[in-house]
């Protein structure tokens, strides 16, 4: 935790509590914070700032001087369209790609996700992954995260409205890579006559990513998704494991 | 796994013995193989290729038809110092890394770094940690990994025989970004007539880069890196896990 997160009802005027047991003990424990030392706070969908210690209990800690007035991060203009992983491997991906600052995360079926995986009651913890993803991240603003456990529906009526500026979809086996997608992308958005360095990374990025499962996606899957305006790219010759290529794709937008 | 590496003892002509417990078991129970199906395997050290699969029992695979004729992907010239993490964290960042081709990796003492995870069994597992990776990555080239449990004569005597050709070391509250770091490199390589976009990405990125562990550096271990020669940068305001953030920045080696 880089920052404690709050809901708005613990926060009046310049005082706070916190009384979540997870947040008592990451104070009191890991960071082993005493009464007078400040704390990096923050509003869940507000603002981020700083709070002063005034007393602690086991199970409240009660914050005094809190002034928030930095706006969060802005999210990056991204959808992420994610085969819902193993239950295990879940946690961390939402939290990650919330940290990343992704504004929209689809969780969808793939031939390749096993069934079991949406009974998972790791399913029912998102809103938890969430505020740990943010609270690691420091930001305030959750992403959207909906479920599709009907594949081709979803790609056939809603994912073209969601292409809106380039989409792609993340397959090793794919003939193009990731970087002459980028490359092709911003070249053709800059004038030939005034070539313009600085934006050619936020030009040539696209709004809507789609990342496959342990296994990936089945020709079927990738065909459907290019049909729809996704283009398949690779990114080099060696496959990550699914929480690596997200960090490893996503962190080509914090550039 | 993406594919079965072996010792060279086990090759022999156009033949092969899978005897490991865990590759036998994915290679029955993962893949669910049947006698006469082919698989991607490679030799460690050696090249990639293809084998049949000849006869199955509950210990031993039996390959015929062995033709291993693919190189192995390039590594990447690449430098890793990481503060040694907490042993849970540890197998997935040595995977992630040799996935990615990273070509040597060193792990040294921080001062958030617990004195117990020195002790720790996970480090004598670390060619298991590697073969892993290299099985998810599709290599057969293991990186070298060097310990190094003392900050200070490591870095004062050491280090900068290793900074060849730009060095970074990650850090949130630094004031230069990522980006600029690599814009500014790129620009000062390039000839000013005639920018090369292709070679922007080749020419910016550094050889060179260090990674905290939770907590980051303290700002004696930021200085003390800086007089050798490493930059340091941030990736943006967003604090991400070690284990996404050696994912996020090792991704923009990749395109």
């Amino acid at each position: 935790m880089n920052c404690i997160l709050l809901p708005a009802e613990n926060i009046a005027h310049e005082t706070a509590q916190i009384n979540a047991v997870s947040q008592v003990r990451h104070v009191t424990q890991v960071l082993g914070a005493k009464v007078g030392e400040s704390l990096k706070i923050g509003q869940i969908g507000g603002q981020l700032g700083m709070a002063s210690i005034e007393s602690i209990t086991q199970d409240c800690i009660q914050l005094c001087d809190v002034q928030l007035t930095t706006a969060p991060p802005p999210k990056l203009e991204l959808t992420v369209i994610l085969a819902l992983p193993r239950p295990k491997v879940l946690r961390r991906l939402i939290m990650d790609m919330t940290a990343l600052g992704v504004r929209d995360i689809i969780l969808i079926n793939s031939y390749r996700t096993q069934k079991s995986y949406w009974q998972s009651p790791m399913l029912e913890r998102l809103d938890e992954f969430v505020l740990e993803g943010l609270q690691q991240g420091v930001d305030t603003i959750a992403p959207s995260i909906y479920l599709k456990k009907r594949f081709k529906p979803f790609v056939e009526d809603e994912l073209a409205h969601l292409v809106t500026n380039g989409a792609i979809v993340a397959h090793p086996y794919s003939t193009q890579s990731f970087a002459h997608y980028i490359k092709k992308r911003s070249l053709d958005s800059l004038s030939p006559a005034q070539p313009d360095l600085h934006m050619q990374s936020v030009y040539g990025l696209p709004s809507l990513v789609c990342i496959g499962a342990e296994g990936g996606w089945i020709d079927y899957e990738i065909a459907l998704l290019a049909a729809q305006g996704c283009t398949p790219v690779h990114i080099g010759p060696r496959i990550l494991r699914t929480e690596a290529a997200v960090n490893a794709l996503l962190g080509q937008w914090l550039l």
